[in-house]
């Protein structure tokens, strides 16, 4: 979700990696989305690490919160600085080890980081679909990855993974798919978006859609929405981190000054920390994506969508082994939350594992290293890959 | 703070109210603020409920919170709809009981409800100030209050009060003027703005000045930067609640239909709550305004500016009794905040009574009917004003 990682430079990387495309869905056999909309052809763009092993049995998914992409380790280049966004959890000997799994990210449906998203072309009009992009779910973008995973000739998955709105998709996955997923570890995550995270992303879609350049959603080619993009990106740091992260971390500190200045520029470093995130974003991230795929994680209701209401009816789909992991400090989605999946796992009798690790710096913490989170996934995919059950 | 307030029915009202007007640092004799830069005339809207009584001991100031004005209590005619922003607590037997106090409250120096701010015309030039207003402080806030009473012939405030943005209105009267002091009432405030509540406001403030509309403060006269404005106010309204209180008020229920509606349209009750907070706001209140006031509450540090960066210095140089009042799902000034404030009175052995309330509504509990706080500042003025000892 944020990029503001500092990574674990004691880790083995995965090496050079490249990103693939898979396409699908081609008309006139679209893809029929969850809203009744048809899409297609639909590209999915994945990188792999590791190797799969010769019963297909090592696989492993990574699922991507709001902000991320296919890239989740390693480097395309000897002088690419920048690793993939989970680099200190996938890679040889960490807590995903690509010695060991055969690991598969891939950007969502609607993203616009080579998958078929809102900046795409529209192959009927010739010109990128802007607005008239289909809304999507956490469903859709699930069958997606099916596809591909069906493509891959991944029959089953050891372990499905993800943070944030990642593990939305974890969960997804263990409900529609419960014969795929031998293992599950949704972090940092919620069955269903509460008001305040809902009206979080209301916020920062309404700053996107009310910026001029947004043309409502026909920006490509023009001007990008990037003031109402950086501001909807500020409004997201902030909920990533907590009160005693930013307190850590700026405080009251004044950015290359003796004393505040007396005009509106940025005073204090927690200001300019947060422009400086803003402006940084636009220039990676397409703001219509941004709007579908936060409409995306507050539509998303497992309960609602396939229990009826109920949580306990939800999950007596899944068949899965659960790690659930929580942080202290994470007040978007709160440990409260994932206590209440964690109930309603064991009122099916699943074998669950549940861990609310101490933390300071907010939801973010699962893309932060953490040796216990390292060790604790580590542990787990062991346990289940041997086929072990949990003490 | 917010407008949304379920008013108390049963409450009798101070009745009709008139708003007043006292101008004063007329040049050649400017005011001369704490960023160096003079104006001058400074003209103070304000309100007066109750009456002085002969030997003007009965005087109570109430500082409003960053979007509230003069106008605390009562109504401005007998079809106005809408009592004070605070008629739950100022009234003939209220919390703060107009028929034994005389109970003053003045739009803050750069507001836009009365009071010299930066929608008023520069009398040099002939037009409104925009953004060549300059930078005001609390200090500077209290400063002009503090001419107000001068001019009313108060020479002590039986107690100041005040929540969030007023409560540190409140502390910085109780050391910059400790004499004219006796008691005290900061509620739901904090001595510094954490490194959190400066984010939200620097988001809301760049929401503004990132409104093509804001024109660089110079929007009178033409369009108002009102998406900009609105954003600001939905982040802001985020903050005032809680959790637990969206959860209640909104949970996951939709507006007015049967199922989600995959477009962009306001799905949620919490999102259609907070377009229409948003949207209400702009009627009333000035962007230019918005940013110099929440300005002025991030650079508010009285450690800092009172205490060479010792709370318990600061508090050194206060003489009044004090109620410090916090409220458990507060998360802008979370109770942790009041603590280190009574601690640092305490260490000055000064007579403090503290009480941290149970109550799920967030940062806006003190603008919310409740009982207990009403008792409570009804105790402690009755105690006050009788001179008796805290027991």
């Amino acid at each position: 979700m944020s990029e503001y990682i500092e990574h674990d430079k004691s880790g083995v990387s995965v090496g050079l990696v490249e990103k693939q495309f898979f396409t699908f869905a081609e008309p006139p056999n679209p893809m029929k989305l969850d809203s009744g909309a048809v899409l297609g052809p639909v590209t999915i763009a994945y990188e792999t690490y590791g190797r799969l092993n010769e019963d297909a049995s090592n696989a492993v998914l990574v699922a991507h919160a709001l902000t991320g992409d296919s890239h989740a380790a390693g480097c395309y280049s000897k002088t690419d600085p920048k690793p993939g966004w989970w680099d200190i959890m996938v890679g040889p000997g960490k807590g995903i080890d690509t010695n060991k799994y055969f690991v598969i990210c891939s950007n969502v449906l609607g993203g616009c980081m080579g998958s078929t998203g809102p900046s795409s072309v529209n192959p009927t009009t010739k010109k990128p679909y802007g607005a008239s992009f289909p809304v999507i779910t956490i469903g859709d973008m699930v069958r997606a990855q099916k596809a591909l995973t069906d493509h891959l000739g991944v029959k089953r998955l050891l372990a499905v993974v993800g943070g944030s709105m990642g593990g939305m998709q974890v969960m997804e996955w263990c409900v529609r798919y419960p014969e795929m997923v031998t293992s599950a570890i949704p972090l940092a995550t919620t069955t269903r978006h509460s008001a305040l995270a809902i009206a979080f992303n209301e916020v920062a879609r309404q700053a996107i859609m009310t910026d001029p350049n947004w043309s409502s959603g026909d920006y490509y080619g023009g001007n990008k929405p990037a003031m109402g993009l950086a501001v909807a990106r500020m409004i997201g740091h902030i909920t990533y981190l907590s009160d005693e992260a930013m307190r850590q971390k700026f405080g009251r500190r004044l950015q290359d000054k003796a004393a505040v200045s007396f005009d509106f520029g940025a005073d204090f470093q927690v200001e300019s920390y947060l422009r400086h995130q803003g402006a940084k974003f636009v220039e990676r991230f397409d703001a219509n994506t941004f709007l579908y795929i936060t409409k995306a994680a507050d539509y998303f209701d497992l309960e609602a969508q396939h229990g009826n209401g109920s949580a306990v009816e939800a999950f007596s789909k899944a068949r899965a082994r659960f790690l659930v992991v929580s942080f202290t400090s994470d007040w978007l989605y709160p440990t409260y939350q994932s206590r209440a999946m964690v109930t309603a796992m064991k009122k099916n009798a699943l074998d669950v594992s549940f861990c609310e690790i101490e933390a300071d710096c907010g939801h973010d913490a699962f893309l932060i290293p953490n040796p216990r989170l390292s060790a604790l996934i580590k542990g787990f995919l062991e346990s289940v890959s041997t086929g072990q059950q949990h003490p």
